[in-house]
């Protein structure tokens, strides 16, 4: 089984933004425990980050033919781009929202995930074991 | 570590309820394998289920005297009930919400929860694995 | 055919509570006109009357197991009980909403029915004869 | 006892517009069912179709003058025309909203019925039945 | 100068009709009121009444060819007709609105008036003297 | 009979303020027209003017001591003063709104009156003329 | 091909009626220009124009007996009639949907159509061009 | 004078519930407080604890045969509990709500109570105190 | 211990206004009250009446120089006025917002209190004891 | 004339997505069908397509130095991208708005174009029909 | 160039009022840089501050007579005081708005600014420099 | 102090987009002004203009390591990008937001602005005298 996971926008500061909120943990930190869990599960993932909804787009197109799933933590995308959810239900793929924060506990705008509503499922509010439950739902499917 | 599950109003019905939505797991059979996996993971769990607001809320309380956290699917009540919302912000032991389907792809009035903004993080849309996944957000606390 | 008559919430202080919009009758006296009726019409019936969430959903539940409808008036419930709407759809059995007054003409709190969008059909404004009515829909189905 | 039967825009077509909604019972066919059932219980009705709002209005206004009762489905004028409801409010006689199907199950505009506020009470929900439930509540009146 | 007064929906019921809401006084005694004045102001008029948004919407039209003006009782059509409020922008003589009674301290549905905002002005709240004070306006700007 | 005009808000800049909207006639021209009118109607009017709400909430307390009613144009106090609103409740004379333009052509914050809704009637839409029209319609129930 | 052309509300006014927004083409050239635009495309179209709802439905009514097909400019009826919406959905041949204008940049309450969503698609913004764009959109499907 | 004392949902946890929000006096510590402030104002009241809606509806049922009046403190019902508002107005003894906290400042979904519109008066804020504050209500109407 | 009494808009009219709603009892008559009530519980008390905004906020910010309190009713400036919220913040003083009726049982605008936000706690729906429970919930304090 | 045509986020998946609601026709085709039409109409057209709203912007911007219109299917940022809206408000040739789909018929979100406000016209709901009418728009315009 | 200085309600409290908010700089410290930084850029300033909305009203009215422009700090009154709009739009001269603090970061209620509707711009966010900014966006129009 | 300049998307065609709306400085004559004006003040300037969202979001991240402040006009993103408004509150370095026009007098969706609730302040209305405004706000601070 291979996943790609997709970290959105402003992830590449992890560790260094709002840590009250997100925690210390970098992002190369993030990826190395998913692979090393995914290893442990036997799932071959590949990592990518990008700020631009455009490059997300093209990220979960492309993965549709070289993935058999996806997981996604989309950051502030996931209230508005109803043009990622509309890529989401374009692939055949499963693909899972992941937020490290416990979105339904923030303030208004960020109740409501347009992204969620095209996916398999979601799992939020974990920090970084968020990706790490996601991961193992796959193996549970597998 | 002991973990208290509990299960919200119609999962009593559980396989037998829209089962295209539900799936036909009956509520012994997903509690059998919510046991199994728990002592796997050295957790010893208790199951209730209720249709009742106010014996969620009891059960919620005593949770605090003989458990180190909750697991909850809330049903229904997940989207309006403040009661419950505010007996798990009334007790300090951590509290996961779960559901089966994915409520942010079902209709309106089912995509908030404010039970969830009470909760630690919560896990939807995986059907019975949900319960497992969270089992397992306990596990990587411990 | 057997149904199960369920009166919600302040039913049982029907005749005392506020006459001028729900009459003089008492409950003792509704439901005998209720059983006359049904008798004449050859439906067995059982009523029962809560001012509890969970007791009216248990005996939802309870009713699929020897019952052939349901006849319920949902009291306030009527108006954010998303609970005892599952409940609805949970069992395979018809359930028919009735209201004593014409809820359409009430507050605006009071126009939307959460449990009627789960009934098979409605009957509302008829004082006591909204039950006889609502018994006479399931002879026309017999 | 003489009552008015309004049937409002589009069941004209009865029978032949989406028939797993509305069922497959021609308007001719269903006034014959009222009529019938009408007979039995001694009541003399009339029945009229009218796609018109302004047409629906004057028939209301002269019911006042030669019927004890009018009973009406307004179709998709339930959910804007005021001026209904102002025509129901106008005259004496008690007036009661029928519907086929189960609004309160439909889609968010179909949900709010401002003619049912003007009329005594409704029934919705059983298809042509809603129309003979409707008669019946004129007859426990009698 | 020649007026056209338009009664809309409901008002041929004037003095039978809510008559705590809308007086005693028919629409032939209104009218009879209505010309007096009417001549007294050197002003002649033609008084109509319809229950048919088209009807009025025909009326509009034509009074484009032949009169100076036009009073307008839209009734409820005031509330929602956006296709009289686009009559009376498509007309290039001036029309006044008329409301019996004082819309503003109505239920929330009648505060609105999308017919008004296609008028010169509005004249509301003084009963039949609203048609009155509405037929000086002209003769002020005679 | 004696009348109190209040002019609310910036109408003491009338003829210089937005004169495409409201008119080049002043304030001092204005109240020489209304009195001119009111004389010839046999009534005795007192004019004020104030930008305070409280000054104009003290003018309709002392009017209920000397006169028999009130004509006011609350300016932009109309859309949210509920205290003018309530001191018209709390005086037992008439009161009648004013508006120079048409409010319900304006924009949205502008098209609800919470004032009009405590008064007898409401004229807006004839530049000054509906100070006169107002005036007319004391003289009529006089 | 038979299509029937259905002009609404005001259209008859076309040329005359506020041309800055809507042209001074008036309605006998529109339908001119349609007539040949037809017959070039091999179509034969009838044209009619009303003011009145309860019309409208009618003629869809009758177009599913006679006609492959409807063109209608529903004008302000666009925006609040369910009852030509259900109409359309009533019958079975397809219906499209024309603006003069562009109603997506128009005021609030024009943004929205209830008919168009009963359609199989709709053309604004063109002027008389919107007729000649959606008669080629049957030949198309011919 | 004979008072029911009605502590709604998750107060039987006070003294240990978000005590920066609630304080630390414990439920027994309070109901001490009440009974000693209510002996010397000659009043006999006796308390209860709920989480549960429908205990709390028939114990406001049940006072009606044995209490002059009611205090009670909804708690999260008091935001949702249209069930609860029936059943004080469904009795003839006039009952206060308190709260602890001041609802008017916290979030909005806790702004307005539905409880308190079916209640004679309102304290809030005051911690404790808004009990004593509202026995002393009784005491002044004796 | 000095406390300022606030009374809002048209309070001075109180015995006069609307007695249904607000009782018979006048402003004098309720000052008489206050300062004896307060007398025995050792406050002393200085009572105002304006019905303008700037003038209680004028009094509020002068209250913090020299009273240890206020009990301020803002009249219908409750449900609107951000700048006496803001003026109550600005002071380090303790203030109680009351009112004569149970605002929470009024229309729709008058549910929410913008001013209470800011306050420390409120009574309301005792009439004119309201003010002497808020007295007591000083002395309470002291 | 020549045109370029921008084809929006996930246009790229065409034939592969979701093929109930838009079709078996891929890209390519679409493309194909384009160009022929355009050549028998006389049109010179580039096609291009990108799931970035940043791209789509600079295209738009690139438009304006060597086309003389541009027909855009914006996709899912048809109902967000205010940035997009402003582009094509930025240059000053005609722009029409595609859509594949009858959007005004689709889920609530998506009834609202935030582009087409900024557009000449659109065309919706023919499937590749819809960009051939709008190619023909421009024909028409020639 | 003359320009008069609004400081609104509350402001009269500057450097005592929440200075986590707003600084701990007085009125008249703040008043003195104010007319240092004026003199320095060739300015006549005037200040006056003043907590009634009339009394803002006038200043702005009689500013129309002697200054060549305003700098408004409305406070409060920026967020529902139609009227001080109004008195803005009746003025020649042009007005700046100024907040301390960052509006769009606060609470729903403080996002919108009716006043700054009518101004000709505003700077917020920067603490006393907003005015300071304020005065030079005036100098730089000089 | 070295600052950053960010334009954002349509901003490369300043001068020619809208003149009315935005003036005709072009943006190279912009970045000239601003340049000029920060050596006075002795501050070191980069510009960059961009289309898109994601490289404005690496753009402000990049300029957490070599700047210490941006001054970032984002353009129609101001309205909906909470992935700008995150990437501001990543940095630690202060963001100040500018618009060219008055956003507030615009139209309702552009009333509000999303990413300024993550600055330290924002200047709107003087059109390319906002940017030169803003320099100076850091100019203040050094």
């Amino acid at each position: 089984m291979r996943l790609l996971i997709i970290h959105g926008p402003n992830l590449n500061l992890l560790g260094e933004r709002e840590p009250s909120m997100y925690g210390t943990q970098t992002l190369e930190q993030l990826n190395t425990c998913i692979t090393d869990e995914a290893r442990e599960l036997g799932i071959a993932v590949r990592c990518m980050q990008s700020n631009s909804e455009g490059a997300i787009i093209d990220a979960l197109h492309e993965a549709r033919l070289n993935c058999d799933g996806v997981i996604i933590n989309p950051g502030a995308y996931s209230h508005y781009s109803l043009a990622i959810a509309d890529a989401i239900r374009s692939i055949a793929i499963p693909v899972v929202e992941v937020h490290l924060s416990n979105t339904a506990a923030r303030e208004e705008a960020r109740r409501i995930s347009v992204v969620a509503a095209a996916c398999r499922g979601s799992v939020a509010g974990f920090g970084c074991d968020s990706y790490l439950l996601a991961l193992r739902s796959f193996a549970k499917k597998a």
